[in-house]
């Protein structure tokens, strides 16, 4: 079956084109049973879920244009086999982390894999004001074991340069990111848009020079730092909840790229989250509890990161990087510890910039959260967006003498009660 | 053809299976009428001289092993189609400043180029105190060209990302640079050897941790940052000059890597060019004005690859990174300086690193120089090769403190005074 073969699926026919599927029979039963609904939300695919008299199974499948914009927006399919080979990298470094993959068809785009239920999407239940148990010391693993284990800390180095060559393929999924998050937010470009209240705080940000310059840097490290394998989309919309369970989804944006660019991108959605709770209250206060669990999170997020990140480099570094033949066997363990702590602290700077640009992008580029767009009142909105915006530019600026989750946190709670319009 | 089908050439074999090459016959005249000598002396590949009546070629094949260490060290053959595709972009990049590519043969690892006559390999020349007119700027240029060309600066994305992926595929070559540049200099590495009156220093050294730390980071620098297009093994060895022209050869380590390696890898043979004249001397002081010339061609390698880079910078900026619309487009053209300065900056610091291990990795590895080995009293080439690894130490771990290329001139000159032995 070539590419040309590709047809999109419908709620009609998919029980026909994938009823005689056994990966799929054998969990959700007998085709002639199927109940089939569409339910994609994103901005890019098809997902259905499938239902039947054994279980059910989601079946996501690329579209060749982008969804939220239409045919005008050509991609290619293939992001479908960049997301299928992320899924199953990550379910090897962090097992459990993420929906179990049934099947993959490469010409039809389609990946079958595991339907989770009850869960539903983090950022609806953060924005509704619910709590999951262990979010951020889940999170946090899921980060440093799936970040830890593609690098050259750990893969084979033909691994890893193969997985590098493989997913440089990515090149449109890529192109959105280094030109939605890294460029367009810092200048009028043609699909940007945010509430009109914000027009002071934005000409004040695109003429800011310095944090230009940091955008591109940032830009420069996502583009050419190839330290290791990326979900590359990891905000609060790739992540499946209950109460007390955490998935991560939709790694088609998948890469090689900086350790802190996923770890960066996590925070600033939590921190967006945090800073949009006083547009979701009823009467002054009422998320005040909600916010300081948000913020907690964000910071169990990082330090859990940095735990056991610090574990997988004392317990399976294996790769060529940094080799235990150099440290620990001629009794260096020093040198070891020394570089560790060079390491997280770049990651740790990394991850605040990363962090910083995608608090930008999020109010002033294309893709907007659902933090912010269900505040309905314009005035309320652009107060909690303009707090983010500056906290945002401090981060990204200040990056080198910021020293601890502490201090972050502390930057946001001041800038909570401050007017940034 | 396949794979095995490859068959190494010999002299009497050549003419019989090339003669029918046109690209071949159309420059050195009818096969009938050919001279064929084999040449090689690098550490890898067979090389012949085919000399007819209308002109001469070389005809490069990759041997599937380590030529200066035998079939026990198996190294693919496609090393070749990696020089192949590094030499046409280089021409591509820098007109002029590599052999003109005739014909390349895949399945047979031959690529068929100009003989460059009556040129003689660079560190031949510097040996013998010989000067080579415009040769930093030459080489200055060069580095300029090929990297800034190479890189997000000036690609398109995809054709950056698609040579990426390429040129990940040239495994083997830098796992050779893996090991025995990154990280062999510091432990008691299996093929390592050093000048016996060494033996302290080298205890030193590999008894310094922060030392260790240092050259790890380097290597992460080369595995993960895949900025431009690297020559991947700039040394004066790579190098062919007559009294007026230069031109650069052998880029079978060709891989996306950090700017500053090449650089850094070129200036630190000149360094060590510098450091070894004493050991060349017929009496004390003969060869001083030598020395003056060499570094003022390692300071001039790095001006003139920073003027040029700016240049570039200034007039041909249509990559990804540091886009005009950003920045000109908007009347900031500061940005575009600040940015340009903080790149330049970065890539100054990461020059100074690659050039000290370099220095390191050339007494204490495997690959060692002729500079120092053709010193055969072995005090006086302990004596040189002292100050080499104690300079090497001071640029790895002060590249960040270093402000400039007199500075470093000032530290040779300095160390070269010294006894570090």
């Amino acid at each position: 079956m070539t590419a040309q073969d590709y047809v999109a699926l419908t709620p009609d026919t998919l029980a026909q084109r994938l009823g005689t599927l056994p990966q799929l029979a054998e969990r959700v039963g007998p085709a002639e049973g199927w109940k089939v609904r569409e339910v994609g939300d994103g901005n890019l695919n098809l997902v259905f879920i499938v239902e039947g008299a054994n279980g059910a199974a989601v079946v996501k499948q690329a579209l060749p244009y982008v969804r939220l914009v239409g045919e005008s927006w050509p991609l290619p399919l293939r992001r479908s086999f960049f997301e299928y080979n992320a899924l199953i990298r990550q379910e090897a470094r962090d097992p459990g982390s993420v929906p179990e993959v049934f099947h993959f068809d490469e010409a039809q785009a389609i990946v079958v894999m595991e339907f989770l239920q009850p869960h539903v999407i983090l950022r609806q239940a953060l924005i509704e004001g619910r709590r999951v148990a262990d979010l951020g010391e889940r999170l946090g693993l899921f980060c440093a074991r799936t970040l830890f284990r593609g690098s050259d800390l750990s893969l084979p180095a033909p691994a890893k340069k193969a997985d590098t060559a493989l997913f440089a393929g990515n090149v449109e999924l890529c192109d959105i990111t280094e030109n939605l998050i890294f460029s367009d937010p810092y200048f009028d470009a043609p699909m940007n848009r945010h509430t009109p209240g914000l027009d002071g705080i934005v000409a004040r940000l695109r003429g800011d020079l310095s944090l230009k310059v940091a955008a591109q840097h940032l830009k420069m490290a996502f583009t050419s730092r190839a330290e290791t394998l990326l979900h590359g989309d990891l905000h609060t919309g790739s992540v499946m909840v209950t109460g007390t369970e955490t998935r991560v989804i939709d790694p088609e944006f998948a890469t090689y790229g900086p350790i802190g660019f996923d770890v960066g991108m996590l925070i600033g959605n939590f921190l967006m989250a945090y800073f949009s709770q006083p547009g979701h209250e009823g009467h002054a206060g009422e998320r005040a509890g909600h916010q300081d669990w948000l913020l907690g999170t964000a910071a169990t997020i990082w330090e859990v990161f940095a735990a056991e990140f610090a574990h997988l480099w004392r317990s399976e570094r294996r790769g060529i990087l940094h080799q235990a033949s150099l440290y620990e066997d001629q009794g260096h363990a020093l040198a070891s510890e020394q570089a560790l702590s060079d390491v997280l602290g770049q990651v740790w700077r990394d991850t605040l910039g990363f962090c910083g640009i995608e608090m930008h992008r999020r109010i002033l580029s294309l893709a907007h959260n659902a933090d912010f767009e269900k505040i309905a009142d314009e005035g309320r909105r652009a107060e909690c967006e303009a707090r983010t915006l500056a906290m945002g530019r401090q981060l990204m600026l200040g990056a080198g003498a910021i020293h601890g989750m502490d201090a972050v946190i502390a930057m946001a709670r001041r800038m909570d009660k401050e007017n940034h319009l």
